[in-house]
């Protein structure tokens, strides 16, 4: 026999927006409507900024349109909020679902998320209130545990894969050297989805460097050099939150260097969207040229940005997953009272099959995955092949790439 | 009576990468295997590089798969130069020709490709060696004399109004300054994409400015806090060709006013890709906290960089006219001794049609269009109905966006 609690469900989104987060909690709605103990189901708007002030949108009142509209849309219709709950505020929390009868809560976003929706249950418990609270994985950065993968990612790597296979065909044309900086501060996933789009071994991005491994300056320019000296090129995935071996950022480590750019009092500016990339940039163009490599390097630096996590196209994968687990969580809300982290189980690489499970708040809360060791190549400046399995089928189908036959050069 | 003349067709491409060079060439290609005259069809390989050092790759040996594989693959896999050629260089390029009896010459590119094939037609007067010589159109600044739009620019436009769209929606999510810097340095155009991608009135980019106009930042700071007055939020396209009333890059007039970072010899870091953004960024944050508009300003300043007009995803359009107009300038080719600049002339908005013409070369070549004052907003910090009737068939249709009907907010 199963508990059963009728009462109100609300749900709010949390973090940074990635291109399916609409698609996750659309999918919750679309499981809740098949329970008939739930009476209504709100949105808070801005994340638990909208639980406390009672900021809720009706989304029975939404039409099935909109609906399905809103589950292709990038960032969250709900709005979001960065802010972590303390005593007070899951109290205030708490006083809020009680006025309202709200016995349903559905959480979607990363490790911190995880992290409130434990202690606001451990809340309710003390106060004896029987709520039941889910937290739905999301995050590009793809570092929550228990996950395979989370929602978001594939199609943030659809993304980076895509703009590293332009960029790299571009930098074919001129030659040189080209620097992406990708997002991703502590796993390196969302860099290391640079290297899905590559078509053939030639293609960039030739070198590819994590968060998970310390960084060296002087072995980064070594590695430079050799692949422009076989190439003439060298295309390079940076992810933004590289460190040295004493965990130092490397824009910290260069500003020692003298090689960081200092605002107008001398500061060293680290939070600029495009010094990381430029820094890098100007690193090796002056090692290569100095060392006699190349006269007048010719050498670009670009920061991906915002628009990885929310460019207006998903991976069908990420796309189905998201809804899915969004519709699992609200079946999870059925089965008595329980609670916990839906999270992703990857069944078979090929063909691609995922399920399900509904995991402890507390194994997904305020922990960090980072890229396993096995993706990580053994010179520490590329992924693995059984990366290359790994992320392949997150992000879908690519448009096909032609390739000139130069084998049917003409004989002069 | 059409003049007919046996012999060899090269084929280059000069200039930045765009998303349809590749099907521009290809449509050459497709159109020359209509003509008997034509005994071989070459690729110069590196522009005119690959002219003078005779290193050509044979299109006709490349399988029909192949060709059609190229011609949705971005940049140019001819590869490219930015060489602009001399009078010595000239000479040797007229002495391959006549090598190797190549009697058509098909070069695909901007302004500059185009005087340089007047220049090279001009030569072969002189030398009474009989030359027909077309000219291609192809940027993404579209900047192109003669042209209504150019290839190239339809794909890049619809990246840039894919990106905004998705970092509108993202800034949504927790309000606050967002500044997004595209391509164009004399140019309007792609920046002005920007708007393509607006759903609704409220949507970003709220702010527009464009390299046609002369920029002020007190004028700038004012615009940005009236938007973030209303909406507490705020999102903005700039050019990375902005100058002031004098004519002074907007990164000078920043480095003058203190406000720009400079590099460990106090030098001023112009070439940087991500300091125009970054510091616009500063500017503003600084004048609405100063202001007392916002204690502390959210505030992002993204670069678009390479990926804007490489990012592999045509236009459909795009596509189509590149091939189109690749196909027209080989038809060209077979009436009589005639040379010039192939360009696309608009028919009528909706439905959307154009069509090709040949015009001299010397009206394309060395000059420079800009965004038509008709297209400008009369506030000058925006783009006006007239412009989005002339970018809208360009980019394609885009997917769906569904958005929150929050009139349904709950009654507390």
């Amino acid at each position: 026999m199963v508990d059963t609690i009728k009462g109100k469900a609300v749900i709010f989104t949390q973090g940074g927006p990635t291109a399916v987060i609409n698609a996750s909690w659309v999918g919750v709605v679309q499981g809740l409507m098949l329970n008939s103990d739930i009476e209504e189901i709100w949105g808070a708007i801005n994340g638990i900024d909208g639980i406390m002030s009672e900021n809720f949108v009706d989304l029975k009142a939404q039409t099935a349109a909109t609906l399905q509209d809103i589950s292709y849309t990038p960032a969250s219709q709900l709005r979001s909020t960065r802010k972590k709950p303390n005593a007070d505020d899951n109290n205030k929390m708490l006083d809020v679902f009680q006025k309202h009868n709200i016995r349903y809560a559905f959480g979607i976003g990363g490790n911190d998320t995880s992290e409130s929706l434990d202690i606001i249950n451990d809340a309710a418990r003390e106060r004896e209130y029987e709520l039941r609270v889910f937290h739905v994985a999301k995050t590009v950065d793809n570092d929550l545990m228990e996950n395979d993968h989370t929602p978001g990612y594939g199609s943030a790597a659809r993304y980076v894969a895509n703009a590293f296979r332009g960029v790299n065909l571009d930098n074919q044309c001129f030659g040189g050297l080209y620097i992406g900086v990708c997002m991703g501060r502590h796993a390196g996933f969302l860099t290391a989805a640079a290297a899905l789009g590559r078509t053939s071994p030639e293609d960039g991005p030739h070198l590819v460097y994590l968060p998970e491994v310390p960084f060296s300056l002087e072995q980064f320019a070594k590695d430079v050099e050799a692949v422009y000296k076989k190439h003439n090129r060298c295309v390079v995935a940076v992810s933004e939150g590289i460190e040295d071996d004493k965990h130092t950022p490397i824009l910290q480590v260069l500003a020692k260097d003298g090689q960081l750019e200092c605002d107008s009092h001398g500061n060293v500016q680290l939070s600029g969207t495009g010094a990381l990339a430029d820094s890098l940039v100007n690193y090796v163009k002056e090692h290569l040229e100095k060392a006699g490599v190349v006269k007048k390097l010719r050498a670009r630096g670009d920061t991906f940005g915002y628009v990885q996590r929310s460019f207006p196209e998903q991976s069908p994968v990420d796309r189905e997953e998201a809804l899915g687990l969004g519709r699992f969580a609200a079946s999870c809300a059925q089965s008595g009272n329980i609670d916990g982290s839906c999270a992703i189980v990857r069944v078979s690489d090929e063909p691609y099959t995922s399920e399900f499970k509904l995991v402890p708040l507390k194994n997904v809360a305020g922990k960090t995955r980072r890229m396993p060791e096995e993706f990580i190549a053994p010179t520490k400046n590329n992924v693995t092949e059984a990366f290359m399995r790994y992320g392949r089928p997150l992000i879908g189908e690519m448009s096909p790439i032609g390739l000139l036959d130069f084998s049917k050069k003409v004989k002069i």
